[in-house]
Parts: C-alpha cells; structure tokens; sequence
C-alpha cells in the first residue's frame, strides 16, 4: 500500500455563511486533505503541530481512517491555530476575521522515523519554510510532490515560496494566484510560466467553474457539478488536493490520463465538501455516494462527435 | 436543406482592446449569428435593418455564403444601429462609449414570403418587441425557436421579455443574466425557475470558463477552449449561438444528445470569433480547422474512469 505522507495545518475555524455560524470547529489543510486521501488505499501519516485544546479523541478517529497522527506534535501548554473567516453572500468571497497563529507560529515539523520515506508528499498550504523542512528530511525524493499554496505566501515569502517550487512535481493555486504567480493574465500561458519554475503539472482551481490541468502543452478541464446549494466553501480546495493525491497515491499511477482521473475525483469529493460546515460531510462520506456521483460527472462531460 | 431564419441587428462596431482600436467596421448579432451557422448545411435568411451607409458587398459577401439577405431593409436615407465599446485589461468587462440606435429606432421587420414557414427561428439580442413581432408573422411553430438576450432588456422591457420566454424552445444567456431572470444565485436552481418561464432548454454562457445546459433535470458542460490570446471579445456571445443553432439546423435533430454537440460547437466557433478584431476570423474560418479543435475539445474533456 501507498505511503503518503500530508503535511499541512490541523485547526479550529470559526466559520460564518449565510446559512448560520459554527463556533471553533475542526479544520486546518492537513485534516481535510487527509480526510479525502482516507478515501483511498493508502497508508497516510500527517505532519503538524496542535495546542493542548484539540482533542484528542479526534486525532483518534483518524486514526481509525489509516491517518497515522503521530506526527502531530502536541504542545500541551500552548494554543491550537485558530481561523475565523466570514463569506459573502455569493459564496466564493470572504473576509477573515481572525488568524491566530498560537502554536504553528514556531512550528517546526518533523517526519517521523517510519514515514521517511513516503512514496508520495502532498505539502498542504502554510508556511513555505515549513514545507521545505518537510522536503528536506526526505533522503529520497518521492514518486510526486505535490505543493498546495496560495497568495499569502506569495504576498509574503515569495523567495521561500519559490525555492519549494523548484522541488515539486505538481502544484495546485487558484486562477488568480496563478496570474499572480507567473504575471500571465490566459491561463495556459500562466502555465507554461509556472512550468518554467519547476512543476512539471499546474492544477489550477477555479472554484464553481472547474479546474484545468496543465501538462506539456496537453490541458484537461474538469468541471465542478452544478450544485444547488453550497453550504459551506471551507476546505474544499484541500479536499480538492485530497482527493487529487488520494487517487494518484492509491493507484500508484502518475501518467497524465490519471491525473485526469485525480482532478476529476478532487472535483466530485470537494462537491461533497461544500454541503455541510466543516469536515461534517467528509466524515460521513461513504465510496458509494463518491461512485454515484461520479457517474454524473460522465454525464456532464461526455459528448460524441465523430471528428472527421 | 433546413432553413433558418435569424432575426438581429446588422451594425457597425468600433472597438478598443488592450491590444488595439479599430474604425468602424461590420457587426451585429444577426451578422455573427449568420456567419457561424454558415459552416454548417443550413439555408438562412436575415431579418434586419441598415441605413444607406451600409456596403452593399457586404450583403453580397453574405449571400454567398448561402445567407438571403432579402429580409435586410435598406433605409436609404437613415444611418446604420452603431456601437462603440472599450474593453478592460481582462478582456472580461466592457464600458460602452456608444450606442447610436439610428434606423433600429423605429424598426418594424418584415420577414420574407419564402421565410414564413423556417424550420429554425434564431432570435439574436435585441429588442423583445421585434423579437415577437418575428414570432408573430410565422404562422407554424418552426421545429426549434432559440432566444439570445441580455440584462439590458430585462432592465427596461421585462414584461415584452417575458412574453417573448414564454414561447420559445431554448434561451441564451450568461450566468449574471440568468441570476437576474431567475432570483437565484446557484445556476442549477436558476435554470429550473427559466424552464417554468417556457424554455425547455437553457444555455449558460459564462464566457472563459464555458458554457451550461440545462434540460429536464440533466447538465451538460462544454468547456471553453484555454487560450493563448484573446484579441476580440465581440460578438462571442453570437458566434456560440449562430454554432448552436447551425448545428441543429445542419443536422435537423433536437435530441438532448445533439444539443450537447451543438454547445461544443458553438463554444468551438467562438474561441475563433475572439482571434481577431471583429468578424475578420470567421470570414475566414474553414471547415478544416473547426475539425481539427473540434479534437482539442475532445481531449480536453474526455477521461475514462470505471463507474462500479
């Protein structure tokens, strides 16, 4: 069975929809990826830092998903990271309200032994120094390396950002971080640009209009479902990148046809993601619903026309 | 051979992108709309109106292309409708700098004898009155009546609007417009609220990031072609709907299975409308090459994964 090693944030959110509010609930990157990549045959570890409020018998549900936790470094007298976000009533803006770095503030990650040498390494979004310790204490460079971000970052640590780009196979940003990136407005000459940095892949998100991937001049689009209600955005992207490594983890196939498979399968787990508050859904979520909505996906896309 | 009748304006366009500006040069909906669905084995006619600044090898220009342009009143002595635009740097938004309605002001069409019985009515944007005028003047319910409209008429003429929604087979819009019809912000529901309204099928347009549509319950996604440059946006909007309808036209079959064939198409006709400054592309465009991206949109869109 695959290894897959996840590093990224484990969390409490407090999060605001026109739908109502959640007082602190779970979240963070590393949590929802790892949620969606449990889908899958895989042997998943996460690396990340919590404060003595989370509970603990969470990290033991993931444990029961096949999420190995001993890597989430627990610091008893300190605060777990906590983000309090409010969307606006078209869903796909939001205001933070609050960021409350508290232990990942002095984060300082470490694989564990029997992790150190996954066959893949899905970086979550936080800190690029973060992610390159993580990149670091890994003698051999795994099957693919796949880099979630975002502007902050870019805002922020451009140079950190940019030396684990160099180190990634695949990296996954939304539309505007890769205009923001590559300063290309089309995004398939963004692409072509951030290509140029290190990724081999470019997966780019475009929330309720679908993701691209790039690859070598070969572009794939896979589309979101049209969903009737969209109950709460948050984590959707770190499950879309979930689902996306879950897939490729689980097969063991990195050829482009199945990254297509990946992005698809990160499309219809996310599409799931958005109807509860927080990782609710994702708990619940069974590989029956994943099968039957995978098959509307089928019908969204396919068409036949004979080219002559 | 099908015949069919598109009833929009014939114009003049001067237009400023980021890339250039132009003089006056050809354009109007009907215009667009006549060109795309030129492609395809189809014999139209336009209903329209132009003032004696108007080519007349234009008109010649688009009679050989199979278009009768008998339906085109020529108001000797009145100007031809005129629009000036300027485009933003995303190509995404638009200020309109001028719209000289001229001898659109008091046009009263006329549709052919030897149009009266169309087996397709093509309704390009532009007033709902002369729309229903057209409706009004075809004694037979042609086989399939397609509606193209716009937030301006539902701005300052919702109840000719709606009369006009109430009897046709298909509209087109964008995703803003159909939110504004609609009263809904998810387009799944929004759809469902404009197939009570009349149409059976409803297409979005949600211009880079492709197309929707909707019928009975079942979507379909026809993605818009990635990129390089676009040059133009004007008459994209058009392009799609002359590739809709030609398409159907071409092929005589209003199947749910064809009409995703027909949005492919239109999108395809598209992503070559915006290549260049006005109608210059599609005057120009061969059979060959909307073959040859015809494959673009197959690879783009096709994966295979086992549904269990």
């Amino acid at each position: 069975m695959s290894k897959l090693l996840i590093v990224g944030t484990v969390a409490f959110d407090a999060i605001e929809t026109p739908f109502g509010k959640t007082d602190k609930i779970i979240g963070g990157a590393a949590t929802y990826i790892a949620l969606a990549s449990s889908q899958f045959d895989v042997e998943s570890a996460i690396v990340s830092v919590v404060g003595g409020d989370f509970p603990k018998d969470y990290l033991k549900k993931l444990n029961d998903r096949k999420i190995d936790t001993s890597g989430i470094e627990i610091i008893e007298n300190g605060k777990t990271f906590f983000w309090a976000g409010k969307y606006h009533n078209d869903l796909n803006t939001r205001d933070t309200l609050a960021t409350d770095l508290n232990v990942l503030a002095d984060f300082n990650p470490k694989v564990p032994e029997h992790f150190k040498t996954p066959d893949f390494l899905m970086l979550g979004n936080l800190h690029p120094a973060v992610q390159m310790s993580v990149i670091n204490q890994i003698p051999v460079k795994p099957k693919l390396v796949v880099l979630d971000t975002m502007n902050f970052w870019m805002n922020n640590t451009w140079d950190e950002l940019m030396q684990v780009i160099k180190k990634v196979d695949v990296i996954t940003i939304n539309d505007e971080e890769a205009r923001q990136l590559s300063g290309e407005y089309a995004l398939i000459k963004a692409a072509k640009k951030i290509h140029e940095m290190g990724p081999e892949f470019v997966v780019i998100k475009k929330g309720e209009h679908g993701a691209l991937l790039f690859h070598q001049g070969n572009a794939f689009y896979a589309p979101a479902l049209p969903l009737e209600e969209v109950f709460d955005p948050t984590g959707a992207g770190d499950t879309f990148a979930g689902g996306f490594i879950g897939t490729i983890a689980g097969t063991h196939d990195i050829s482009f046809d199945n990254m297509k498979r990946a992005v698809i399968t990160g499309s219809n787990l996310a599409s799931f993601c958005v109807e509860k508050f927080g990782t609710e859904r994702m708990e619940i979520l069974t590989k029956a619903e994943i099968h039957e909505r995978l098959q509307q996906f089928k019908d969204l896309t396919h068409f036949e026309i004979d080219v002559e």
